[in-house]
């Protein structure tokens, strides 16, 4: 076993943490977490840990936050407001060791070695300590966990234990921890758990088993409970312990329905192929997977790890095999924001998935699909017609926005998000449209797509209201800019909607060219008849925008210019967001933006900004940027790098690189994966410019000078694309599929099957702002 | 079943809360909690609640706080620092009520009533409400639950549920609530299950029977899993629902002993003997207790409310059966300090116990024996000899105060108390000269609390430490007030410490007189020879006390006086603690008061305040007072009322009463029993005058004019006692127990067994302040 328990030689691919810290820890348990889309769960130490429990108490920290979860398992706890949550699930990998009658415990005694790795390449956790127990015992384990990407129900824990004495009675107690969960238990028999949830009546049931070498031969353990198994033995100096266990997991969204025979089949097939089978064909997944979205940037090993870093828990978090669920603000690693989807899956991460993993985008999108309902009620509740998506959302696309949060000091919070953030509609339109034009997936289109921008189109021509000035406006709203709250006509809301509008009416048009009884029952269906259309074109002419065609500068909202002004770069060095050093009240006065807002825009519809658009706005509004999000500095990296500036481009990737990299607290609920989502776009839509939206795959590379090469692959309308950029030239390959075009720094040439091309890049490698934005 | 759950009908003895607001339901469920000292139990809803779990997120809120405890069930949980705490077991009374498919959900539909209702008297929790569901359907439901003082191992929950529909299928689903648990299942069968913590290995087991009559016919369950009830039945209009379920708890404190015999045992005699009789029994338990302590105020209906409302509480949290235990600052109502013990116990609520109900006092003192080897070890560790008591305290009597909690910010801060807060130990040894004084509990005395009183005052002879100016000091501690830390000579520590050793002194001589081969054995045990007891009544000799025999005045600690004057009244009316207000800092440089410090010596050693002294020190230490403690009106009120002035004490006691009684946010965490264990006092030892310590019953009232009269029963070595006090008189009846002095205002008479006695009062109710003190 010990092979195995060894990390990738080759560093990059490997993360470490030595030691342990109680201020660290929930983050570095997030920080590793393991997923595989269906199941996550952190990255705690399985062995010394002592119980968690449910606690009131706001004066206790936790010394580690030990969480497993299941996707699309969510409950409506007895909160104030109650808000739908991802209720947690057994701990499947706790181990207790009692060595002569004490457990060891990791606070007692001395650790004098403890190291946990992530082996990105592997997907497999790796952990190894050593423990001297009050008695004097020294014990050393090695681990490895990991959630199988090949086999999505299935978990799989490894440990080697040895000890340096002989004759101390061993007991290892192999359990599932049952404390802390929110469900009640249905069954627990068989080494099978199902519990169901009160209000929403999902099951979940989990399977396991688990076995134990002693010189190779195994040891029959004492079986108390189901899911728990407790080996005994005495020990020899040096004797080696394998302990392997496996989990099986599935879920049933109806009570009616028994997931318990899903779960026993998966740990039947997992435990008759054994545990190097498993093991085996995960790190076949995972190269699969490296293989068709890994990047390789030569010259900058920092930001190499760090996209790789984003990368992993990219594909940790998807699951295209499952299209009722989709990806909240944390991923499968914390319980921050419950579990919750924004806005952040469609504009922050659809695009990875788009670019290199289509399947899973659209299953993400089919979860908008399934969820129009949801959509369609909300707007309809709030006097709209069409699909206004809620700014958060669980399983059944409702309104998931807590109206109150409790502040620090326990004083509640209004949230006015989930009333006010309207922009997410356009958003999900536009991941839909992206989608479709980088993939040509035609059947996803036409049965689902085309009715999300149809209906969200729909929404914004109801929510942009004619007035006496002869304009449509879109009063109330917040923008991505949430420190300015309740705004009037907010440039990024309403050039998306706008964007959202046209692009329902191309899209209609296409439906209605290529399948045209589709298109008429559609229609039909929608009851969409010509005069609504009218009135769409009509929002798009009227909708104001706020752009000023003097100066070229949009205002982030009615009135944002006339706010007093405040030189952010003061607050900088504070430990805390400007909106708490200042007050709220002092923030919604001033131009201090919390995160890319007419930057963003700049990045989704560089076509909005005509001339020195782009440049202008950029340096306008980036040094009012507070980035008080852990979405912002990515998206202006994404957009310094399309204006040619390097190194700021650098600056705000190392600064995302560095929220869930370096030891920062805020990771403790889970890693911000939509900042994972951004480096991502700064790298691949950024500096190398791939744009996802045209007519062809578009290439139009702005390559630091400091690196010598970014190589990487996408998917584009069925085939698979292999890129390598260099400082003076691009070479393509096209890996898979029929002949295509390319489009490199403006220049069309067509790409043959199997073969590569090589396309010379001008010689200054940073062209002028102008061509930019063309 | 109706006429059960009908309450007391003398408004007096019924606390009454209706509605809802997840402001105040925390605190509702504290104080309306139930107890009977074995097990505790919030007065959360039954019915109509969500799922709770655990969260690692600070900023939800719980709309309820469903707890269950077992007194003495610690375990140590996985925070940072770790700290013992009480581990909650299953909620046995949640009740899903759903009606057709839906499960009736507080939050939904409307909540036409709702009354919940503390019966004092009965010590049972009466429950009503009427709800209207989405669906229209209206529901009625009454409940009765309690924790049965006849038979401590045993709770009732009795239902009553009526719909206004003909044909509604109904499914009530009974549980024990097993969410959130932080200990693993070893056994779940027959409706028995049983639960082990992981590092302390104790067992707990709860047994559970439930049935239900539909129109006095019981129907069947579905058992789909043990400890789980589903009656299903199709609703007619106005039929009567009546459902009764019974728990039976056991604990194990090693995982060798198994409880689960023992559980089911008080489960089979309580199924045998039927709800009626087990209602019946505990009505009758509760009738014999508030014969014996119950508290009759004529002229003051508020105190009489609050008084009945602090011997409920007091009555609910002791168990005599059980001495390894003993009552935490919150008892068994609520999360708040983790269960532990501390000072409260001996100084706030053993008077009550010692009066009382002598049983339970001895149990609690001898938790305090049974843990003197974890206040031996403290000491050691801390350099010292004898025993000092750990200032928090679960259940092996080791120091458990953490060492840090977070601020509301986020931030540790250090809790130097379970360092430097020493007094604990003369607080422990004062609480056994009392109860052996009052009780005449020679056996206890001899073989428990004399080696106590022995341990603790060579506890204090090497905590004493001559210094050049030949006088023993007691440096680096930290008085009852705590704002101040660090502090040398603490007057209430040193007077105190300097008692506990004369006291000891006594004490040997008496069991060296009564018991001479005893006195020579423990002598021998404890190796404590003539010089170590010469150094003893050097000790006291040479303790400084901090008193200026020129002034009268006590100095609170050394360079008290030095302090920067505050006005504390300014900071009255502020919503925060004074500390929080003007800082930790700026409160240590101040002459601000937590709590009762010089004040509480006063109540505890009248006789180290010389001639006007008590008046001197409490005119002079009062005004500084801030009250940021729940046990500090209460010993301000005790004291006022020793000094004649009933204003003030009434004032006082009224404040103290509001802190429980009132709709305050604080009790969330658990009604605050020291504070009411103060009330009694106030009224009792303060009013009353009623002193334990004396050679006789002494009794020396101040009666507010308000006040008609105040009646209450008193134990004096081994008899009861009935007192009665009016302005003029008072009347004292040997209810039973052989013929015994009484000292009435200074003039001691002879009590014939069952027969009365009236004491004419000096016309002037209030006498001078010397009289009080001499």
């Amino acid at each position: 076993m010990l092979e195995v328990l060894q990390p990738t030689e080759e560093p990059g691919w490997v993360l470490a943490h030595e030691g342990y810290s109680v201020l660290t820890e929930s983050a570095v348990e997030s920080r590793f977490a393991l997923g595989n889309g269906f199941l996550g769960m952190r990255a705690s130490r399985s062995t010394g840990r002592g119980p968690t429990w449910a606690s009131w108490l706001s004066y206790i920290r936790w010394a580690s936050w030990p969480r497993c979860y299941v996707a699309g398992l969510f409950d409506m706890p007895n909160t104030e407001p109650p808000v739908p949550a991802l209720v947690p699930v057994a701990d499947w990998s706790r181990v207790r060791l009692i060595l002569d009658g004490e457990p060891l415990v990791a606070r007692e005694g001395v650790m004098l070695y403890g190291m946990r790795r992530l082996d990105m390449r592997r997907g497999v956790l790796l952990s190894e300590w050593t423990h001297r127990t009050p008695a004097g015992i020294t014990a050393t384990g090695h681990e490895l966990r990991l959630l199988s990407l090949a086999d999505r129900a299935v978990g799989l824990q490894l440990q080697r234990i040895v000890l340096d004495r002989d004759g101390i009675e061993v007991r290892l107690e192999a359990s599932f921890g049952l404390a802390g969960l929110g469900m009640e238990p249905v069954r627990l028999e068989n080494d099978l758990g199902a519990w169901r949830t009160e209000g929403t009546g999902k099951v979940v049931a989990m399977a396991g088993a688990a076995s134990l070498c002693l010189d190779d031969a195994s040891i029959n353990p004492e079986r108390p409970f189901p899911l728990r198994w407790i080996f005994r033995w005495p020990s020899k100096a040096g004797q080696v312990a394998e302990f392997s266990r496996l989990v099986a997991v599935a879920r049933a969204d109806r009570s009616a329905e028994d997931p318990a025979p899903r779960a026993t089949a998966a740990l039947e097939r997992s435990t008759s192929a054994g545990w190097r089978a498993i093991l085996e064909r995960h790190e076949v997944a995972w190269d699969v997977n490296w293989s068709a979205s890994g990047i390789r940037i030569e010259g900058d090993d920092d930001l190499q790890r760090a996209l790789r870093f984003a990368v992993y828990h990219l594909t940790s978090a998807a699951n295209p095999d499952d299209d009722r669920v989709s990806i909240g603000a944390r991923g499968l690693t914390g319980d921050a924001y419950f579990g919750h989807v924004f806005w952040d899956t469609e504009t922050y991460l659809l695009p990875f998935y788009t670019a290199v993993w289509p399947d899973a985008a659209r299953s993400l999108l089919m979860y908008r699909y399934h969820t129009l309902s949801g959509a369609r009620a909300k707007a309809e509740l709030c006097g709209y017609r069409g699909a206004l998506y809620p700014w958060e959302s669980a399983d059944t696309g409702e309104e998931t926005t807590p109206e109150t949060v409790l502040g620090p000091d326990g004083k509640p919070i209004e949230i006015l998000t989930g009333k006010m953030e309207h922009h997410i509609s356009a958003d999900v339109a536009y991941a839909v449209w992206q989608y479709w034009r980088a993939t040509g997936d035609d059947e996803f289109f036409r049965d689902a797509g085309a009715e999300i921008l149809l209906e969200t189109a729909r929404f914004w021509a109801s929510r942009a209201v004619a007035e006496a000035d002869g304009r449509r406006h879109i009063r109330k709203v917040i923008g991505p800019d949430e420190y300015h709250e309740n705004v009037d006509d907010n440039a990024f809301t309403n050039v998306m909607a706008r964007w959202n509008i046209a692009c329902a009416l191309r899209a209609l048009d296409l439906v209605r060219q290529r399948w045209p009884e589709h298109a008429s029952a559609l229609q039909d269906r929608l009851a969409l008849d010509d005069r609504e259309l009218d009135d769409w074109r009509d929002a798009i002419a009227r909708i104001v925008t706020g752009l000023d065609t003097a100066t070229g500068l949009y205002e982030q909202f009615a009135g944002f210019h006339a706010l007093r002004q405040l030189n952010v770069a003061d607050y900088a060095d504070h430990a805390l967001p400007i909106d708490v050093v200042i007050g709220r009240e002092q923030t919604q006065g001033s131009q201090v933006i919390k995160q890319a807002d007419v930057v963003a825009l700049i990045a989704l519809l560089p076509e909005a900004f005509p001339e020195h658009g782009a440049t202008i706005n950029f340096r306008h509004y980036e040094p009012r940027c507070a980035h008080g999000s852990s979405l912002s500095a990515a998206m202006h990296a994404r957009v310094a790098a399309r204006l040619g500036d390097a190194d700021m481009a650098l600056r705000y990737m190392r600064e995302t690189a560095s929220l869930d990299l370096d030891p920062d607290p805020n990771s403790a609920g889970g890693i911000r994966i939509a900042g994972l989502g951004g480096l991502w776009q700064a790298a691949i839509l950024g500096i190398a410019g791939l744009n996802l939206m045209g007519e062809t795959l578009e290439l139009d590379p702005k390559l630091p000078l400091s690196w010598r090469r970014l190589s990487f692959k996408v998917r584009w309308q069925g085939r698979s694309v292999g890129l390598s950029v260099a400082a003076d030239v691009v070479e393509a390959t096209l890996i898979d599929g029929d002949p295509m075009d390319i489009t490199v720094a403006g220049l069309t040439r067509n790409l043959e099957a199997r073969s590569s091309l090589r396309v010379d890049l001008p010689s200054e490698a940073f062209r002028g702002v102008a061509e930019v934005c063309a």
